[in-house]
Formats: structure tokens, C-alpha cells, sequence
């Protein structure tokens, strides 16, 4: 790999924050060069690799094995995750790890897992010591193209999902697509759906490429699909370093799908849909909406629907009760004062928010959908 | 008061961080203007009131009568705090009472206090919401000049203190000194000391006055008092200002007097000596390690001396263990690799840092001043 890794082709953008600059590299087989971006980024200390114990034992044994021979002294600490997991007593654990093996400020937590993965060690980097660097090294699709990327971190409390966190920006973003091959069919999908988002959103000309070329990227072994993952990532990346605290205007559009996607997740008690599942019905939701209110023609949803569709992704839910769906988006975190701020289309690749969407329209959207 | 903090007489400084720039306000009575100041600063959501349980009722009723009649809905909370309480569970107990109340990101905490107590709620408004606002009315002396400055929170863990916090800048820093007027004798000493500390590194000119006026200063009604705090504070500030993280040379010596300071606390399981008793101990500790190394004069060490004794503080500990200490200082999480960074005077008002302390200086030390 090159000296310096802005020259490196699988750089596929810097993403800009507060806290610093950092890359994120996507290709195949970059697990194994980690020590040297590591080094290349100045990360001196000692490696802490935490990794969620659903992964293959011989791919954390290779990432531990490639920090070693980068020059790290490193620890490593396999604990069980998973949504359940991800609260304050699991940090408490880690913190003990930590303390036991006096992590100092200049050593390195290294993540390796999906976004529940990046959530919770990323807020252990963000307190342990005031923050130490942390290296996100994504296994799924969602956490390469989302999760990993912007410095949101989180644990649930018992009252809720996410309520506590930090903003807290990873030195360097490590995506290796071998990762991938271990993904099952629906959790592969599910990734799929962030990206196709992105492209939904923001990007027409990537919309068409998903479209025009299914096959080779679900392929994933393409230079296609690797390409593509790289322009989902540069979409993600633009938008945080834009507006890093969500803030402004355009954060807020990476939603696309989520205020009903996190509803149906609440309603089903997180057992029944993957996150990228319920994203994928909610913005066939939010494409029903966008339509009745004349903002997009009928076209776009039937374009949105059956490439959602050929990423194998639900576009549709039965026996979901509307009341309890509206119910829960009322709770939502991000609408203020119940005021609830829909992310709608324009049109293909323009995304835009509403906060004035009648009740009925979003029933009516819902009946469409999800019954 | 004015329409512009800005053009206020009491505002002592303003701090400027990466968080953004927060103004320090000290004189007396300023309690009743905080929703004056909250507003001006831009703070428009609800006011959620954290206050130590030992302060006195009056003075809670008060805050939270001045912050309700100032226009913010009030909500307060009474919690045991002290160090034994700064811990992960209490913050825990404060999430949820914030996730009854559904406190949102435009929420501001206040908190009413000693330095605990700003470590915990600011650590707790580092992290609820991934970040809300927070307002310091700091309640004792050393935290107004001290610890309620510069953004660094945290609580304990069982493996040791303050290993888990987070840089979490106020939006203001409110010090009324009528509040001081209820402190003990001892405790007030105790803040005397950070403040003495500032003037003893960086301001020759403050030490001065704090030698030719202690009568004065340490009455507390007179407008030399409230001066010599805001001076204080401002040195506090600037050190913030110019060097946030503790990356730089600057932070790091506010430390004077704290290395050998944390140790007696430690070893004396802070049951026997409050802070500023400890590092006023240390700071004798320093001064002779200094004057060993032939960096000041043994008439710098008896003026400081002399200072400290002035405003009631101790400057030698008997009972004290050197090898305890010494083994103490070892295990601090400031001294990487056991490599102690020792803050010594150069003059009155002249700080440095020296990594080259031989143990034998450090034991001839001790023995004149702890044993």
C-alpha cells in the first residue's frame, strides 16, 4: 500500500469533523493493512480490540493478528453485544477491561462488528479517560455505509433506545467487503437499504446504477459493488461533515425511512424486522406520503418499491396496527413537542423535510404499506 | 443588568473552547439574574435543576425561584452527591429522572454544587442526548475557581478515580459569592488554595496581593475579594482557552501541588484531608523538590509557606508514609509509564514542568515537609 494513505485508490473519502479528519477505506482484504494506516495516522499506543462474540472467531483472530504484526501490542476483549446488550453495564465491563489493563490516553480501542458494535465502543472511546482514539472496523454492510461513519454513539436506558451517547469521531473507518461473505442473505439486505437510501436521497446518478446494475453488485465481489459502497460511503460522509451535530438541515435527511422504520422496530419490540427491513418499509411509507401531498408522481414510489425489491428488501408489512405505529413516532426522540418532521422526496436523488404532514395523509400512506 | 453580558461588570472572562465561548460571571448576588444570562446566551428550553443534597434548602428555592421567574419551566432534582457518589449508578439515577420528565436537546441542566457535583451533571449533560446544555452555579470556592471552569467532567469507577468523563464545555459559569458565605471554615481554606495556586504559576502580580490583603480577601464582602476571584478565574481560563484537551504544555500546570496532593488523598482513602489541604501540602512538596534542584531560592519556598499559612491551609501532613506516597504517585494516571511530569516554580508566578525528578529530591522532600 502507498506511503501515505491519500494516495491510496481505496480511500473513498476524508470525512471532516471537530475532532479531526479521518479516512475511510473501502476494499478487499484492508484488515490486513491496519497497522500501517494506524501508524500512517499517528496512532502510537497499544490496541484494545473489542469484538462482538457472533463474529468468526478466525476473523478476529486475523484482525488481531494483523494489528500484532502492524506493530501494536494488542489486547482483546470478545464480548457479547447485540442490541439487549448495548447499556451501561456492558461499558461498565469494558471500562473494567480497560482499567485492568491501565489503558492510557494515547492507546487505541479498535471495533470490530455491525453498528451496535460501533455504538457502544465508540461511547466507551468517547469516555474512557475523556476519550481515547478508536478505529471502527465494520462487518456489515450498514455499519460500513452508516453506522461506523459520523461519530454517533449510543447505549439504551431501560426508558429507551439511544438516550445516552456522545459525538465522538473514530481516527480511521476500515471497511474490508471480505468482511461481508460471512453476512447472511437478509442481514446483507438490510445493508443494502442504507445505501440504496443514500442514493434515494441525495445521489440520481448512483439511484440509476443500482438500478441498471443489481446483479453485479449484490455480487459483491465486483469492482462494481465495491464502487458502489464507496459512493455510499462518500454520500454519508459529505452529509456529517456538513453538519456534524445534526443540527443544521441535511443530518436530519439521512432519516429517509426512519421515522416509521424506528416505529415498526418499537412495535415489533426490535424481534421481528432488521433495521434495514424496517427502513425499507418505512420509506415506501414516506414515498406514500410524499405523493399524496403532490410532491412526487406515482412513477418514483413504483421505481422506489421495485428496486427496493430487487435488493430483496420488504416493501410491504401485514398486521401492523397504524394507531400503535402513529403512537410511536409520536414518541420519537427527533419530534420535538410531538411535532414530528417527516423526510420526504422531490424527486429521484432529492430529499427534503416537512414538518406540516396532516394525520391522514400518513394513514392513508400507512394503509398502502404496512395492513 | 445589562442587555449584553458583554457590558457587564461582573463578568469576570470569557472562555473560549471548540465547544464555543461561555462567559464566567462573579459578584455578588448574581443567582437572581441566571434566566437573564440563560436567555442572552440563547438557552431556550426547560431548566432541569441538579443540586447536592447537602446544600441548604433556601439556597435551592432560591435557583429554582430565580430560573422560574426568569421564564424557564423548572424541574429539580435533590441528590446525594460527595465523592463517594460520583459514579456511574448516580448518573444512572439522573438519566432516568431526565427520561421521565422527557428533557430534550434545547434542555438545559443546571447544576448547583462543589466540584462533584459539576464533574457528574456536566458529565451527565456531556452524554443525555448525546449532549445538552449545561450552566454551572457553583457553590464552593475552589469549584468557582477552579472546577467549574474547563469542560472536564467524570465520575469514579471502583478501579479508580475519574476514569470515565468527558470534555463538556458550560454555557456559562454563574459564581455568586454570597454563596460562599455558608461554606466552613475549612472548606473555604481549601479553595484559597487552587486560587493561591493560580497566582503562585502564572501571576506574580495576583501573589502579591494575595500576601498584602489577605485580611481583606479573606473577608469575602469586600470588592477586593470578588477581584482577586475573578482574577483567578481568568488565569484558569486562559489556560482552558489556550490549551482545551491537556495536549499541550499549559493545562498540565494547574497540576502544581497535585501530584503529590492525589497521593495523600489516596493514601489517606479521602477520609483525612480535603483537596485543597492536600495540595496545598503539595505544593510545599514542590516547592522544595524545586529549590533541591536549585530552580528557586529557599526564600520562595518560605513565602509560599508563609502564603499558604496565611490563608489557613496546612503545610506539612505528619503520619505520612513517604514510601505510600511515593508508591501513589507512581500509579496516577498522569504519569505515563510511571515517568512522573513534576509542576515546579521557576519564581513567584513561573511554572514548569520537569520529567527528570530524581526519587532521592522527592524523599528529601518529603521528609522536611510530610513525615
Amino acid at each position: 500500500m502507498p506511503k501515505d494513505y491519500h494516495d491510496d485508490p481505496r480511500l473513498a473519502t476524508i470525512v471532516n469533523t471537530s475532532q479531526g479528519d479521518y479516512p475511510v477505506i473501502v476494499g478487499s482484504g484492508t484488515v490486513s493493512d491496519i497497522g500501517e494506516y494506524m501508524r500512517q495516522l499517528g496512532i502510537s499506543g497499544r490496541a484494545f480490540l473489542l469484538a462482538d462474540y457472533c463474529m468468526f472467531p478466525v476473523l478476529v483472530r486475523q484482525l488481531h493478528e494483523a494489528l500484532e504484526s502492524g506493530g501494536y501490542e494488542t489486547n482483546a476483549l470478545i464480548i457479547e453485544l447485540g442490541e439487549a446488550r448495548k447499556t451501561l453495564k456492558t461499558a461498565a465491563r469494558i471500562y473494567e477491561w480497560l482499567a485492568k489493563l491501565r489503558a492510557e490516553r494515547i492507546d487505541c480501542l479498535v471495533a470490530m462488528g455491525g453498528g451496535v458494535t460501533s455504538d457502544i465502543v465508540g461511547y466507551v472511546a468517547a469516555t474512557w479517560l475523556r476519550g481515547v482514539p478508536v478505529v471502527h472496523v465494520p462487518t456489515t454492510l450498514a455499519s460500513m455505509v452508516d453506522a461506523s461513519i459520523g461519530g454517533k454513539t449510543a447505549v439504551n436506558l431501560p426508558a429507551g433506545k439511544n438516550l445516552v451517547g456522545a459525538f465522538k469521531q473514530p481516527k480511521l473507518v476500515l471497511d474490508d467487503i471480505d468482511l461481508l461473505k460471512t453476512l447472511g442473505a437478509r442481514e446483507l439486505a438490510s445493508g443494502w437499504a442504507e445505501a440504496v437510501k443514500h442514493a434515494l436521497i441525495l445521489d440520481a446518478e448512483l439511484l440509476d446504477l443500482f438500478e441498471s446494475s443489481a446483479a453485479e453488485i449484490t455480487d459483491l465481489s465486483t469492482a462494481l459493488a465495491v464502487d458502489v459502497i464507496r459512493r455510499s460511503v462518500r454520500i454519508k460522509a459529505e452529509i456529517v461533515s456538513a453538519d456534524e451535530f445534526e443540527t443544521g438541515d441535511q443530518r436530519v435527511l439521512l432519516n429517509y425511512g426512519h421515522t416509521i422504520g424506528h416505529a415498526i422496530e418499537a412495535i415489533t419490540e426490535y424481534g421481528k424486522f432488521l433495521h434495514g427491513e424496517a427502513v425499507s418499509v418505512g420509506m415506501m411509507v414516506a414515498a406514500h406520503i410524499a405523493a399524496r401531498l403532490g410532491m412526487i408522481d406515482d412513477e418514483l414510489v413504483d421505481r422506489q418499491r421495485a428496486l427496493l425489491q430487487r435488493y430483496d428488501l420488504p416493501v410491504s408489512a401485514a398486521g401492523l396496527c397504524p394507531d400503535e405505529l402513529i403512537a410511536a413516532t409520536k414518541l420519537d426522540k427527533k419530534s420535538r413537542s410531538g411535532n414530528i418532521r417527516w423526510v420526504l422526496l422531490e424527486g429521484p436523488g432529492l430529499a427534503t423535510t416537512r414538518s406540516d404532514v396532516p394525520e391522514e395523509v400518513v394513514r392513508s400512506a400507512l394503509a398502502q404499506v404496512v395492513t
